[in-house]
C-alpha cells in the first residue's frame, strides 16, 4: 500500500511467530484482550464480528483514566495477511458519533519462519497524525507488537 | 436494514424503470451525471471505481455557491441490489480531511415492472440528521430520485 508520510504512521517488526499464530492473536477476543494494549492497561469485553461491515469492540481500563470505550468497523479481512478497519464507522456501516478518526492497516507476510509485521494508521490530517505520534504511536504500538508476539509463539 | 428515526433518514419510492436500468444511473459516469443533482446544479467530472475501498467522487456546481467537490468510498456492492458508501473515507479506505459525515445506502427491490427505491442516509448524531433534513433531504433527494427515474425509464 501506499503511504503518505504527512498523514500516516507505519510501525514495521519482524515477529518470530508465524502469520497464522499472529492473526489468531488479532482476531480471537481472548487472546486479543491479553496483548492489545501496553500493560498497565487492561484490555476486556472485546467484540469481533469478522467480516467487511463487522462491528470491532474493545474496552481499555486506563490507569488514572479509567475506562475507554471504542468501537470501529472492519474494512477488509483477508485471513492471515490483511486486516483493515476504521473508528469513524461502528457495525453495519453506520458513522460513530467520536472517533478519533483513523483507519489501521494490519500486514503480514511469512518472514522466515516467523512474519514481516507492518502495521499502519492513516489520519484525517498532518495535525491528527503528529498528535498521534505524540500519544505514543511507535512505543505503545511497539509494545503492544511484543506482547503480541510472545503470546503468540506460545500459541 | 435497521433504521434509527434518530439519526438516519429515509427516502422510499416506486420508480417505473427496472432496478437493472436504475444501477446504470448509478454506476455509470455519463448517466449519473445527467440525474444526481436536481437542477440548475450542474453534477461533473464523476469517478466510479466500483469495488468496496474504491473511490466516488463527483463534482457539483451550484449557482451561487460554485464549485462542491464530494469524495466518497464505496463500502459494499451488490449489482442491482445494493450500493453503500460514506463520504467520511475516500479511496482504499483513506480518511477524509473533511466530510459532512454520512452513510448512505440505495436498495433496490423488483417492484411490478418497476423499482422499489429506498435511499437511507446515517448519520453521527440527530443534530447532523436534522441539519441534514432541513438543508432539504427530502426534496432535493426526491427530484432527483424523479429525475433518475425519467433518465433510467428511456434507457
Amino acid at each position: 500500500m501506499k503511504i503518505d508520510p504527512a498523514t500516516d504512521l507505519e510501525l514495521v517488526r519482524h515477529l518470530k511467530a508465524s502469520p497464522a499464530k499472529v492473526w489468531r492473536c488479532w482476531t480471537e477476543p481472548r487472546l486479543l484482550e491479553q496483548w492489545f494494549a501496553p500493560k498497565p492497561v487492561v484490555t476486556r469485553d472485546v467484540e469481533i464480528d469478522l467480516r467487511p461491515g463487522g462491528s470491532f469492540k474493545t474496552v481499555m481500563d486506563v490507569p488514572g483514566h479509567g475506562e475507554m470505550p471504542g468501537h470501529g468497523c472492519f474494512l477488509e479481512v483477508v485471513p492471515e495477511r490483511r486486516l483493515v478497519w476504521t473508528d469513524l464507522l461502528q457495525g453495519c456501516w453506520r458513522p460513530n458519533s467520536e472517533s478519533f478518526g483513523f483507519t489501521a492497516f494490519i500486514l503480514l507476510e511469512p518472514e522466515g519462519s516467523g512474519t514481516l509485521y507492518r502495521a499502519v494508521a492513516l489520519h484525517r490530517t498532518p495535525t491528527q497524525r503528529d498528535e498521534h505520534e505524540k500519544m505514543g504511536f511507535h512505543d505503545g504500538w511497539g509494545t503492544a507488537a511484543d506482547q503480541l508476539d510472545a503470546l503468540a509463539q506460545g500459541l
